[in-house]
């Protein structure tokens, strides 16, 4: 028997790696118990799934049609399946999901070339996207098709209202389309106080990549078309690209829990909350140097490496840049005022 | 709210759709429950995933090396990426799952061309497949490299272990490998009253597609490597793929499962027994005409159109060929006596 | 130095095995000569190639569009390119080039899966398409959208204009397109004595790959769109499928001196005839045993085994089918009365 | 009748637009005219075709293996598509041809990321290639497989044999191969005063696009494996991206005659001294400010751009960057000491 699954074993330690590193919530867990009653077709024509449809349009504008898929990856590539023909070429900061962590899915599999730009912050903004959208009609370049952005960024950063606005102007100046990539955009509404729609449909986002798997979810995210002609054939693209589940009744539970009472809002929040608090806890250390503001639920700073080194004995966490001695250390919805507190305790040992 | 996830609307009628209609094993969504505990590194790297590869030497020899995936087009298409390259091809029956249900993946994802030969029943024959290896060194045509067979077939029909022997001794010759689509591996072991390994990798099976869904899981199937050389690379291939699970403990929390205390075989073995039941049911009708033999968990039968009419309002199954009036009939692991007893009657009633 | 291009050496044997064993057209290679003089843009945006269109609307209809590339295959994969979205199907015959001897580029270039069909004469008919235009709406299953037919055939048959013009009233009132892969439709089009507007355009083909390579030409195809809507972008995607020649006047040349003074017309009537002389020649033997009508510029035949290996001796031509003992004997635009006379006393001789 | 083809329309203005843009040299036609000459196998199974492997062997040593192909693209692509599994990625400079004007044809076609990475002048070195080389091992990121650089670079610099070996010595420390795109490799060789080996096969190189297009080829290139091992099933692949000749001999005929006594170093150096001489006759005027070093054919420059406007009029050049006024002078085999002398007096009358 493998040792993993038994009961005392389960008791993992605790860390600030991923939000991915989270447990299921309880009332995920419960909503995927409550549908699992009874037979239900697949692949999504079944009751349960076509009731999420409602949520989502609740959340995002009756203009909305989302589509349930396993994992951010697939969100993200799916996206760009979805917008582009083949020569046709998505725009993004050089520090993007897309470009750096999805081991080359974007080209191999949706055949899409990334054209991007270093950024500070992991922002792109309407100057540093423009300069990239270029060489229009020159049959030996690809041609931009998308921007994408993710909401919040890779590095915690968070773009206002005004920002994606301005954006999404620019691209539809362009005849582009705007991409945001929201794997954490229930962070990043949390953090803004506003709407999913406030932050999406609202400022001009035409396919979004929503994501459940990080706030609470055991796998679950949806591509999200804001502009429904984007979303002509999905279904087959989906299929297609590995990612229709056949017992869909517990994907799409999984998101309708997490759409019912806000319950995304308040993980999210939880979790921002979380981040902020370590931050400052560990406000007045000299040695601990804040690499990105702290906006939702990351905190990247630097510190000495022989501290970094004795932390991860105990706690794990990811070292954002050997060079630099950066590190990540992400909070998530379960994370406790207990454990960011006994951790800002360790920091203050280890320096 | 919608309406579908509250509990009484939950009690979806019953029916013999697919076994991918059925419901979570308890002991399955219990697994998830357990391992709901602490944090996990994502993405496999912890410690509940990594005892599962104990549980699948246990069951495929010390051979065997498991990776985990979302669903079984995956499975299937990520063993035919991971075996070929560009030029190579695969041979299936026509009826195969990959060459009819998997919208174009094999070719537009693994990049794969199927070469593909009609069979009476589903199965490949030695000299079936003999016939479709050839060409070899000539660069106009594609050179095959995968034999790939699904046990059970999608007919429910069954390979001998001595077919499947002689099939990858066929591939061995030639220096190709077989591929058999597992997807209801279970469902066939039962029948054959075998264990996993004999009807695998004792067999000569090079790739197995192992299915967890159809038996009792949520979403969690393996591409199962018996020749470990093909699995170099595969950890690269299945991430850029869109299958690396991130919360991956909760996949290899099912699949686990599955693999404990025989789970796999009372379910699939039930799921047998049930079609045999209905089968029996139904056998002194005249009208109903059984097109397949019923070795496993479906039963394909004709009968007259407005029969099939009238049980579709109360019942849901899938139309298998319309011109000839064939019905599949799938029973799963909660499929009960009474729903068979209830719908042999209904089926006498429709005549 | 190597001999092969010495001179003497150069004179190879002659034979049938295949049209592009012939040589260049000397009015071909003239023209090549004739605009090897000064500097042009490259890539086509030269006052050559730009008159080569005017030639095409000559032939083909004002609505046409034309885009040399290098290949025969080229031109197949790239209309199925442009035809098609990732989840959409070409149906064929199963002996067509697309399927049998182009290495799986439909697949695993243009990412689209082939659904074929047997035949008797390498023909499609509108019974056979119609079989396989199916499954409209299941997200499981490839969408048809292009039918793919050669003309004349693989096997040297020919539609008729009625033949073609049923298949394209088939495929539009499905919402299909057609495809005519031309390698040889000036052998049709000799065939037949009709213009070559009045077996493509007229009979309601949408796309062709029209052959030069086969007819006298160095290197020299083109996708011709005949629905302009489809044409959109494809300089893009001929740019990125590797098929833009770069000093492309010498590839317009060669296509415009075959559309000058029904070039391409004397080349193929003259194979045509040279065909029916070879048949002719061989017709009151009776080992010889013609196994598809002479039509076009190809003899398919069966004899004996041993007179096949005599007869390869002195000449090149390839074995069809093994099996059957079957030959394709193929003549092209050099063949000369004298090559034909002088086999068929040498088959005499062998048997 | 299309006018552009008669013999008055054919003598085109002269202009520095390209090395494409040049005629082909009268050897290399007579060379094709040469071989146009009875029958040969088609694909390369000829006698002519097999003498080129002599000819390649004599230039870049007894391990060479050369495919013919027809465009610079596409033995740049097919360079990267032979040497990545799907997950592996190549390192190139980001002015590289392959990264800017290939319209995605690596992502798309081969399925390979590029790593790119900014240079002073189109070259990539030691150190800034290593920088890239990281993440080996982590799931997420695609692993570098190629360092492709170009000899000479899209902005006409010349890599030292030094320089090279640097780099070959690091790609191999990593187990990555190095690539040489040399669609200009002759300018390279002849601006070095090397064999073609000493700058290739000697230096480290393991895949090179030879390119005989751009020196005097109707369009010609070679895909040349001088790690023998990589050229594994490079047949397949030739053909499945649609890159095989049918009437293969003419291809080589062209390849022949530019390895046949040292045509390619004539027509190169010739190239290379027309540069040299423009830029010199040009040396005193303050307002036209070199931005590269002219080490091979290519000149680039800044100037007015009243003077650009002027000079366009009447000559045939590429505007290089808009934004700085830089213009790109190219020349070829087939540029005259007349043209340089009076293309010079224009720019001074324009200044």
């Amino acid at each position: 028997m493998s040792e993993g699954f038994r009961p005392g074993a389960a008791v993992a330690r605790r860390g600030f790696a991923s939000d991915n590193a989270a447990t299921i919530h309880p009332d995920v867990l419960a909503a995927i118990a409550r549908v699992n009653v009874g037979h239900a077709y697949g692949y999504g024509h079944d009751d349960f799934t076509r009731g999420l449809d409602a949520r989502f349009r609740e959340q995002f504008g009756e203009i909305a049609r989302a589509y349930p898929v396993w994992s951010g990856t697939a969100a993200n590539v799916l996206s760009l399946r979805a917008a582009c023909r083949p020569w046709e070429a998505a725009i993004c900061a050089a520090t993007a999901h897309l470009n750096v962590d999805e081991c080359g899915a974007p080209e191999a599999i949706a055949g899409v070339k990334l054209l991007t730009t270093p950024t500070d912050d992991g922002k792109l903004t309407p100057a540093l996207a423009e300069r990239i959208i270029g060489r229009i009609g020159d049959e030996h370049a690809v041609q931009p098709r998308v921007i994408s952005i993710s909401q919040c960024t890779e590095l915690g950063t968070l773009y206002s209202v005004r920002e994606v606005m301005d954006l999404s102007e620019l691209a539809h100046a362009h005849g582009l389309v705007l991409h945001m990539d929201g794997a954490r955009l229930a962070n990043a509404a949390a953090a803004l106080d506003l709407t999913l729609r406030a932050i999406t449909t609202d400022a001009g986002v035409d396919i979004l990549s929503f994501g459940g798997t990080k706030n609470g979810c055991l796998g679950a995210e949806a591509v999200v078309f804001l502009d429904p002609e984007l979303a002509d054939g999905f279904e087959y693209l989906r299929k297609q690209s590995l990612q229709l589940a056949s017992k869909m009744r517990f994907v799409a539970a999984q998101l309708d829990a997490l759409l019912t009472e806000d319950l995304w809002r308040r993980c999210a929040a939880h979790a921002n909350a979380m981040a902020a608090r370590l931050a400052g806890r560990l406000g007045d250390l000299e040695q601990v140097v804040l690499t990105q503001p702290v906006q939702t639920n990351a905190v990247f700073a630097t510190l000495p490496p022989q501290a970094i080194a004795e932390l991860q004995q105990n706690y794990d966490f990811y070292v954002w840049d050997e060079h630099l001695g950066e590190v990540r250390w992400m909070c998530s919805w379960d994370t406790t005022e207990e454990d960011v507190d006994e951790f800002a305790v360790a920091v203050r040992a280890a320096l």
